[in-house]
């Protein structure tokens, strides 16, 4: 005998592109979307009855007709927007989450002047929002992910735990590069979800630009609490800091010293740490 | 006040290729090993102390020692061995958690025989093995990724739930394409990993194949029930189903018809559908 | 003054799935395709008129309508004619260059025998198609990449030229892993091309096994030399084959031989060789 | 009987980083460094012998070597360096091509103050150098690829050819979204190729922006005329312009209009458009 013990199910990488053609400048907004379901559709699973399923399809065009109807800014009001609406499309769901992923374009500037609908691909870094609404209660999350970071000095790891497999030398200035995955859930609502989003986002670039860093941990703490400490709508927040290893390159076979300014990029192994700094 | 509510530290894609050089023909395992460690871990986070901190690069090395005074295979054997040595080797480790995920290579036949120690890449479908090892006990599971299946009839879609947003037309004879993740539990220690996978395996295929399906979710509970039945000691299972949609392509502009014969092959958006199958 | 020197203008990663419903078995052909024109396009460039182009929308469109009206097999005759027809939809071109690469599917066995209709994903190689067909004459050419080999033993590098940046020591036995990416131009139409193709796949593999390699330039030429003695109508073949470096671990620090057992496989940096090998 | 009609042998993906320490402010060089030696090999392919082979590795430990002793800016002038000095340790070969893109990381801001040591990684746009040192004549190329650009109006596409698989309608309104590729020789070397390589880059996006879009044909070479009008040493310049289709979603099922304003961004199949312009 078996049965279901979680489902969900939903429409991923739904791409939207909205332009809001001002007067004096256009607006572009470039979102990848993720919807899910989840609730009580037993009957689809065991019966192969589909009465209760809304279909994904009907899901992405959702999405496009929601973003016509109204505006898409903040996202985490457009995803909240978008999980009620399909929370009240499907009486067999008991929570609609909806994850858009902000993709950065620049406006261009030509002769010195903002262009007035000309843009260039930012960097990779995504701003992330999540609306996870149920019957009762919903939730909002805000993050980011793709967020490349390095320091070239002010980082250091030293004083470790050895055993007889531990080969690596401490130092005392090393580079620490990472990519920064973060995600915060929101206790009250905040008057200004931008403004919230920036004021988090400041903090965790700014705490590991200034941080003098004993290890990723240390550093990935004192990111979430100055972000914590940033926000104070913000309730915890969870971060991932891969360790990009930048290894500093022999160069005494060839009769030279090499004072921290030659190193190797790596991708493969790397660190990852990960935490949740709650209040 | 921040507190520390959750961490957790390692090395990821530590890719590991043994060679087991046997008279008879060379055996090949390539892994990408993945360690991660939990547990008390405040005063690095919070004090900058390292004193309880394995580094990432030991775990690197303590892989590839490892590998070489024991055997890699089955995955799962060699994932609670590394288990249990890093939470040895860690004090502070309440837990470690080792995923392995294996690469596929095929022999080579020359000249119609095996040959002793040629391979070809294989598919991008990885076995995984994880296992979890704490100080009171131990869970291993067993998994899959990157399975790409795709049965050209035999799957519809029809009687969902409609609104002002749904347009796709019911179908009764369509493709299914998808791209299976799958990871179980072990309640119980199997006496031979590699058959309790290779059954599991065969469950998920066949049942692909064979399901007359009127959902994804329809498939996808058979095939997690199949397996769960094809292994005794399997608890659970969880199963990911993209459906990697293939759009029938609207020839009549031209004057032709399209009896399910060409498709367009997307690759976004698509349904994302996943469920946990439980005894 | 400035002039237009060269152009070329098309639709790339048109993706294509054919199902031939046959009663006995439906046969499965995955195909991304790639048409460019190049010709008399001045006016388009210079004077933004464009009554000559045709649109790389119906170039998609193209596809699949003669995909639907005739074999999509074997892609060289496809590809053939996919660029005949747009020769002739298309005036000012004086070549139609079309690409085809195909994505492998493998039938499923179920209880033992060939499923009718589902299929696993294959690996990543790809074969390839080339039909450039201009006004007077038309080249074909064939090939195949993605194609991932390994051997464990049977090659060395030694002897090799040094300066004071040389570090590698020389061995007679390392791994050898590539992934091989060959394209040979048909002088002569072959009777088969599935025939021709398979030989000349045949050949490379085989030779790549059982060649004991002093480089992999070596085997490279070998591997050409005898892609061409397989196949009469091959006229040349370009072969490039990245050196997939796999290091021997140093397990000295921990007290361990490490007899060409343990490797680390690395992707970055890699060598990279290619050459031309022709009659 | 066969020979080698053409051999070129290298490492690719060497990952430089140099940080140059200065007092003020540390400066961060990223770069992917691609090394190839072409040349009379014919007795490692066909004899098996290394006598006159430079060893990939020894690429590799020269491109650390030579970036600690020197500058590596500007790229252009670290890849003559690097030709020049391949050529010179490796008699057989006749030519050496280097090919450097630089990664891009932007100065962090704190407090509103530069920081001194700490970035954030930029957009996936990568400056190219190419020098192909011959031991007669040396060939400098400088580019960009992995450039994003998107207008939201000022393109159009109408008064095309039409044949009956032309289903596309004509617009005087729709997105230009498109990744640059550009790569530009010099027919003579500038004074500065920081201050060349910004007048082209500029040039590119300027007209990409202001340029009333005919066609992707007409700005392209609207663009490539620019860029060669912007720099007098520039003798010719390749662009590879792909068309990112953003689609208009029909929203008339929904009983919406759409004036432009919501789109679907699609990844495949794309336009792709390519040209040389010379002077």
């Amino acid at each position: 005998m078996t049965r279901l013990a979680w489902n969900g199910y939903g429409k991923a990488e739904v791409r939207l592109v909205k332009v809001d053609r001002n007067e004096a400048a256009h607006l572009l907004t470039d979102l990848s979307v993720d919807v899910q379901l989840q609730g009580n559709f037993e009957s689809v699973h065991t019966g192969g009855d589909n009465a209760c399923v809304l279909p994904t399809d009907t899901m992405k065009n959702t999405v496009y007709a929601l973003a016509r109807q109204g505006t898409v800014d903040p996202p985490e009001a457009f995803a909240e927007r978008l999980g009620a609406h399909f929370l009240d499309a499907c009486p067999a769901a008991t929570r609609a989450v909806v994850t858009l992923k902000a993709h950065q374009w620049e406006r261009l500037s030509v002769g010195g002047a903002a262009h007035r609908h000309a843009f260039a691909r930012g960097s990779e870094e995504r701003r992330i929002a999540v609306a996870s609404v149920g019957r009762d209660r919903t939730v909002v999350e805000a993050g980011l992910e793709g967020l490349g970071l390095l320091k070239t000095t002010g980082s250091g790891f030293s004083g470790y735990l050895r055993d007889r497999y531990t080969t690596l030398p401490e130092t005392e200035d090393r580079i620490f590069a990472t990519e920064v995955t973060a995600q915060w859930r929101y206790g009250e609502r905040p008057l200004d979800f931008a403004a919230a989003w920036c004021a988090v986002r400041r903090a965790l670039i700014e705490t590991f630009a200034e941080h003098q860093s004993a290890s990723v941990q240390q550093t990935l703490y004192a990111m979430g609490e100055q972000a914590l400490r940033a926000c104070a709508e913000a309730a915890e927040i969870r971060l991932v800091l891969p360790n990009r290893h930048h290894l500093l390159v022999d160069l005494r076979p060839f009769g030279l010293e090499n004072p921290n300014e030659v190193f190797v990029a790596t991708r493969e192994p790397y660190g990852r740490i990960e935490a949740v700094v709650t209040r």
